[in-house]
């Protein structure tokens, strides 16, 4: 409980990580690009960073939650970043989901420091964040993840240990991949079912009669039926997590014929629409083509 | 309970229907092209009908379940086919999954004979149908549905009143959508993991976990961890509905990139391995490229 | 030379054959749905039907050129169709581009009026059809075919025996298959490009350069940056023949995964713009998504 | 003619290149990983380096020829790399085919020693780099191009001025896209024609006759007929490169959903067959699954 912890990147989901944090009693020292934000969480009793770098010096623990590979080069290995403040002995957590290359360099820098590393990307949705409900997909050694348990346990209800390090980031890309294709498969089914005059409810009903019935059909069915598009997810992170996996599967020798389609639609769908709102909005995209709204009637 | 029902076509989803029908105390005629599997259902009762226009004309409810639309253009309109026995007042019940055009041509042929009809295709596995606890997606007149509803009950456990006439087919062309979608998520996903070193249990596990969870996973991923293809539905079928959805996707102007994408995929798998395993056998086609075999460690 | 002509489809293509019929001096009996088109060509010395049938009754030689299954269906098979006018020993010859299935129904009708039968699609702008060059890909008995041969050499610089009857029909596919990924190809080429700040001109040129010269490329591309898109052949029809291949690779047991993503880009094309525009503004969806226009600079 | 020239990279690409900078009087200095391949040069006059570096040290003009980003990184920005050795003054060409970021690295770093840029990725085959007839997409200050224009018309029959730095490896791009899709074409159309029973050479010809006619088909359509998958550009490369594609098309935000479908089917290629082969080879994946051989009867 003595355990400092840094973190980094405030965005829709560290915010509600490092609040749980917070208000289990860490002290918490949070760095966020636009300081705005970061300033936000010292009212409830942190403190606030002027740097990665600086940030990471606090912590014994550090985090960081951030977009993408790019990011996490900058903000994790750049100038004043988390690898220059990185304390022997400390435990970097890596929350963003990125490719197992960007990984393994954060992995090397980390081991230079000797200090020790974990990639711990997460599913769930912003209120899974915000309720302490994550899930943890976490690569590396054992003894490092009971180290951090305790801290984990605070942001997460359930922690995979998914093998050595990179395992996690992985397993994320297999995840994503799966939710990715979910959404796709709804929206086409929607669109397709709608232009030929059923009802988009009787549709979602009958996909969770069955053994494929799936809570998300329920869930991202009705907002598509109200027409809520507010951000989870954004379809701008979900098009990165699909070229991510894209390249990941090229590495491996993996063909993805599929993903290879999802990713094209998120891609329309991103430049059609607005890439910042749910990814359940890539049904948009379908729409617009098939001159036909998927709405309550 | 008076009535005679007239049934045709005995394969894997037919035999398990009509066995219940039996079993509930009616009066059954069947037909099968193969008279064999129509004699093994003698022994339970069953009269043999020498043709579909035989077993029709023995029916106040005439059943049939048909592989696709060549078969049901062949049994229900062709030369003592069904519609030449078919009884004025008789209720036509078609499951076969076919497209929109068929089921409008089926239609039509009934309401020339002074019958009425309802296409009413059915989800489930080999399992349900055994059990006479398939979801039926049915599209016709509510008066003609509430008539048959006593004896679709006995095959059924939910029946989903998709519309006028046509729904029924369409609802399920919507319906398989989405399941070939999944199978074909849960395999590029399961293939890229198990490439890049993890554990194959350890992704299915992780699909459970969230809000996308879904029987569907683990069933099938329990299939492909064992290596046990048996069919429940076959690799052919699946690929002859996507060639159904994807027409329909023409005919109403309606874009379906990620199903042309599994469409092919499925092609791809019936041409490098056994086209009459489960669908699930759609893997092998992507380890086969990945060169890696997902299975119980 | 004493052969009478019927000419039934009077659409862009069909117009300038029968044009080139007259002007050749056979006695050509010309059909179309809309009338005032078949009246534009009385003025020029035909006579004008007042059905399919009675169009065909007037002729040793009847041409169909007709937009798509349906159509060919309907105007050939249907009430007062060319098959009901049909003379015994006539030559029936179908320009229409279609599927297999349609020419094998056609075919079969043709002989039971014990008549004769080539499937001869063709490749080629309105311009060569205005000039009499066009290509024809036909099926059918050698000597059939050498029987018609003078009055084909008319409207065509050159002819392909492709095969048995459906021959043609199926060469006519696999040439639009490529005709259509040409397009598509050089769409995503002149998008990707021009977003990243290349002159499109000098991509078209550098295409020109190499083995892969193709003087479609220099024309399509023309279009495309003259933002010129006159129909010689439309988004809808190039959708429709895309339908056609995809059916017949399902059909054959082939995997077609490009075409099925060509096909797929067609129809968001179709559903973006206008079906009725060449088929070189498929490029205008990836404009769209990509808010780049490729023009002359 | 005075210049000195170091020459790095001598695949099937860079034996033809350094041979004929040879040959035209200059002197080379030439590095290969594997030295053997470099020793063959040296019988013609070539001197040999013992690392990138050292092979850029006796350059005024330094060639790099490698077989991707990696690659590029490793010989050019590396350990004892070309940058280490490269002269104030002196030119550096890279020829290699990778992706905008990396050209962009490299060009800083060439830079930072006050040495001068050009990117400048070739189109043409062996034998075109045998004989001195490749074309050059060259990025670059147009005053760069100037200088080392007399080096560069040793190797090339054409060279294209694409624009800044950077826009020699996005030219490339555009071009290999439109290639490694007319060899997707050509491959799904011979197949589909030859399971439907025609002949391949009657679909070539076929080809070859209209607008789209390029000497592609003939080329690499005689070399499937022949079954002749002599390498001239591999699978593995072309593979490569639309992996570069698609994610050049990511940054970008456009969508290249027929990319993406080739890309894929080049991967399932390389899994079934050998990635080594000529990218011809592409034809083999689709074979197998439609059970049927494209060769001269």
């Amino acid at each position: 409980m003595a355990a400092q912890i840094g973190f980094i990147g405030l965005g829709i989901m560290g915010r509600g990580m490092a609040t749980n944090l917070i208000n289990a009693g860490y002290e918490v020292t949070v760095y966020n690009r636009t300081r705005a934000k970061a300033e936000e969480l010292q009212t409830m009793g942190a403190r606030v960073a002027d740097s990665p770098a600086d940030a990471a010096a606090h912590g014994d623990i550090v985090f960081t939650m951030l977009a993408d590979p790019p990011a996490v080069k900058q903000v994790i290995l750049g100038h004043q970043g988390v690898i220059e403040g990185l304390k022997s002995g400390a435990i970097l957590i890596d929350c963003s989901t990125v490719d197992p290359e960007t990984t393994a360099s954060v992995r090397k820098a980390v081991e230079a420091k000797k200090a020790r590393f974990l990639d711990a990307p997460v599913a769930g949705s912003k209120d899974a964040a915000a309720k302490g409900e994550l899930i943890l997909m976490v690569g590396g050694e054992p003894e490092t993840l009971e180290e951090a348990k305790p801290v984990l346990d605070v942001i997460s209800k359930k922690i995979i240990h998914a093998g050595p390090s990179g395992s996690g980031t992985m397993l994320k890309l297999c995840f994503n991949l799966v939710v990715s294709h979910m959404m796709a498969a709804l929206s086409e089914s929607l669109v397709l079912g709608t232009k030929a005059g059923l009802s988009p409810q009787t549709i979602i009903d009958t996909l969770m009669t069955g053994v494929i019935g799936s809570r998300f059909y329920e869930w991202k069915g009705s907002c598509v039926l109200d027409r809520d598009f507010t951000t989870n997810f954004s379809l701008k992170l979900m098009h990165k997590d699909l070229s991510l996996i894209s390249s990941a599967g090229y590495s491996l020798g993996t063909a993805l014929p599929v993903t290879a389609a999802v990713k094209e639609l998120y891609a329309v769908a991103k430049g059609l629409s607005n890439p910042d709102e749910d990814f359940c909005s890539v049904i948009k995209a379908l729409e617009q083509v098939a001159q036909v709204e998927v709405k309550r009637s």
